[in-house]
């Protein structure tokens, strides 16, 4: 007998991560440019090893091995504050442990974010393009994505914004817009980072529209910097966001192991964060004790800046390797663009205006019949405006395989000229 | 300015675990008997601490230290299987890798359920008392929540439940009756276990009710027992309940390490299965593949079992103390009643008819003061039928301390005689 599902259970699609993550794992001879995954050969093993050593010596009672709190181990989310003060130079007053939870990756916090706020039906504005996973997500949620108009490289065009908001006013649905979601940091996927002007103007256009909404902003890449961080403050230290609920996500999963699955949130309103919490207390009641107590450790000495300090120095490397065959290709000349990211482990390339780079497209099937896979730009966007656009990603890769891949991809890419 | 909440985000209320969670870490004056943590002067840090170094010594590719796949690692799926088929004699052929999903906790993997099944002002049917977080959970989900008629220690009664099923029938209810939810083996808090010819004759009952919808089995004690295990198969493996689709949540949890909040589910309805993974890849692509490379050797290797014997003879003997205790206390011949456990780490108590145990109530109040606390039976139940009752639990505390307590609540349950 068929079950009669929830909305929710009924219109729910396959998310596209878990199929580039599933082929990816399963085709291990098409080398893939498309995972988001890290660096396994400097993924801190030694670290690890060391630190859950010290933990299990040290904690005589086996405190660390027990349920934590819901919100997370006070200890993690202090030394989360200290660590974004100390490291990328945040200074805003909200940086205390008691606006801070700690989430299964900075992805349960945003599905905490979305699902305090939003109900089928509803708006976020995201730009263009945007982080694909939360766009699925939404797109589960029953949520109406609007994008903000973007020029290509993904910065939003201010006098274009206030004429959509103006617009969904006048149509009686800015009531509906309940969130904006901005990727601040060295976006995934076109590795730009906002500026101090443009989120300042941000403020003054939702402000001169009365649309006083929750401001999310994603910061997963932020650590990630290559040569030195984005010197620009996040929105929830900006006076111009005061009036704003604002939610910074972190994580430690990218920039630490993707393997722990631990990132944070520091919320702005202490109301919503309350309301996130206690959907967390329904969902799983704290995120692993056990591997909170260990991040809090690596973090807390130093270990993790040391380790920082290596990664960064890898993937401004693998940034480079990528640049330079980008550069000496020829596709340029062909009418694809793309800018050299300064942080994260990505490059955004803009293809001929024609060229149609979707998973069911000609393109793509080329490309993994040559074994190499890509992000098909129109998963990162809410329309037809990055069709002809990808996401390669330099994370997990290297060396040889790496050359290799970016190697196969040009050679697609030039056939396609 | 005020968020426009969504109705999940505006609805929700504090649970009552986090509350009694947070009591428990931050009164450490108060003796719980509430919490349900397990015993930390046995958890397993020798284990963990040797398969961690074992695990980082031969994983050369460090795979455990990157992302994993969203349903789980293959593997630790079907030692998860095989462990069931062992420890507790478990031989249903649903009992496979492909049906398995690893979860935060088998809480989430509830979670995942409840959403793809329900929409706010749907029914689940629970058992009178049921597990106090699921019926909080599904309170939060908007879901209305209807007791099956049960005796007073928690079995159900046939008769009246196939009363309420016609009555709902009539009042045209009966399609917004979306699952059952069972907590079958030591149940959290009753400490009974459902024995086969209930669960034969429930199949019966909500066939003839026409009434095929998912059955969801909490399992998370079974392999607690304290002597034996409860030699009763689990719903997926009986053929009466062939035609229903079934969810049995498993935990390494409460029977590991509580820290470690790694859960699992085996779904016999590959489509519903299939709607939770989409679910989950949207709030956290997949459960700390860290975590779970750890638990899957230590169930591989043989060396969870060892530590169940260990902790099963450590519950029995706590079991029994409390036992002793409350048989010496006199309190039976107040009016109070209690069955003693065969498994979990739990006492049911039920208390003279007019008491009032509830979080308000002068009996809480008294037992706070003598520096002792419960969870409240009407925590567990839909009405009022378990409001002089509450639950003991035996997890935590040890020797003195657990003596202690237990003798604490029995001085405060004589003077109210």
């Amino acid at each position: 007998m068929d079950i009669n599902y929830s909305d929710l259970g009924r219109g729910i699609e396959a998310p596209v991560i878990v199929d580039l993550m599933s082929r990816a794992l399963e085709h291990p001879d098409v080398l893939s440019l498309a995972a988001g995954f890290t660096d396994n050969s400097i993924l801190p093993s030694g670290i690890l090893r060391q630190h859950v050593e010290d933990l299990l010596r040290e904690d005589l009672t086996n405190e660390s091995l027990q349920y934590g709190t819901n919100q997370g181990r006070p200890k993690l989310r202090q030394v989360s504050a200290q660590f974004l003060q100390s490291y990328v130079g945040e200074s805003g007053d909200y940086l205390r442990a008691e606006n801070c939870m700690i989430t299964n990756g900075s992805q349960q916090a945003l599905y905490l974010a979305m699902q305090t706020l939003c109900d089928r039906g509803d708006i976020v504005l995201v730009e263009e393009p945007s982080y694909f996973v939360c766009l699925e997500m939404l797109k589960g949620l029953g949520v109406e994505l609007i994008g903000m108009p973007c020029d290509e490289t993904g910065k939003y065009k201010p006098d274009a914004l206030s004429s959509l908001l103006t617009t969904l006013r006048a149509d009686g649905r800015i009531k509906r817009v309940k969130a904006v979601y901005l990727v601040t940091y060295f976006c995934n996927p076109t590795s730009r980072s906002m500026e101090l002007g443009e989120k300042l103007q941000l403020a003054q256009i939702l402000k001169s529209e009365e649309l006083i909404i929750p401001v999310i902003e994603d910061a997963a890449y932020r650590e990630l910097f290559h040569e030195e961080p984005h010197p620009v403050p996040s929105i929830l230290s900006l006076d111009a966001f005061r009036e704003f609920p604002s939610l910074y996500l972190g994580t430690y999963t990218k920039p630490l192991a993707t393997g722990l699955k631990v990132g944070y949130g520091f919320c702005s309103n202490p109301d919503w964060l309350e309301r996130m919490l206690r959907v967390k207390g329904h969902q799983d009641f704290g995120t692993s004790n056990f591997m909170q107590a260990l991040v809090e450790r690596i973090v807390g000495s130093g270990d993790f800046e040391e380790h920082l300090s290596v990664q960064r120095r890898h993937y401004s490397n693998k940034s480079i390797l990528v640049g330079d065959i980008l550069s000496k290709s020829g596709l340029e000349a062909s009418g694809w663009r793309w800018e050299n990211p300064l942080g994260g482990l990505v490059y955004w390339l803009r293809g001929p205006e024609n060229l149609d780079t979707s998973l069911e497209g000609a393109f793509f099937s080329a490309c993994i019949d040559a074994g190499v896979m890509y992000v098909p730009g129109a998963l990162c966007a809410t329309g037809s405006q990055a069709n002809n656009c990808l996401r390669l990603s330099f994370g997990a890769l290297s060396g040889e395989l790496l050359i290799e891949a970016v190697g196969r991809f040009v050679d697609v890419a030039k056939v396609f000229d």
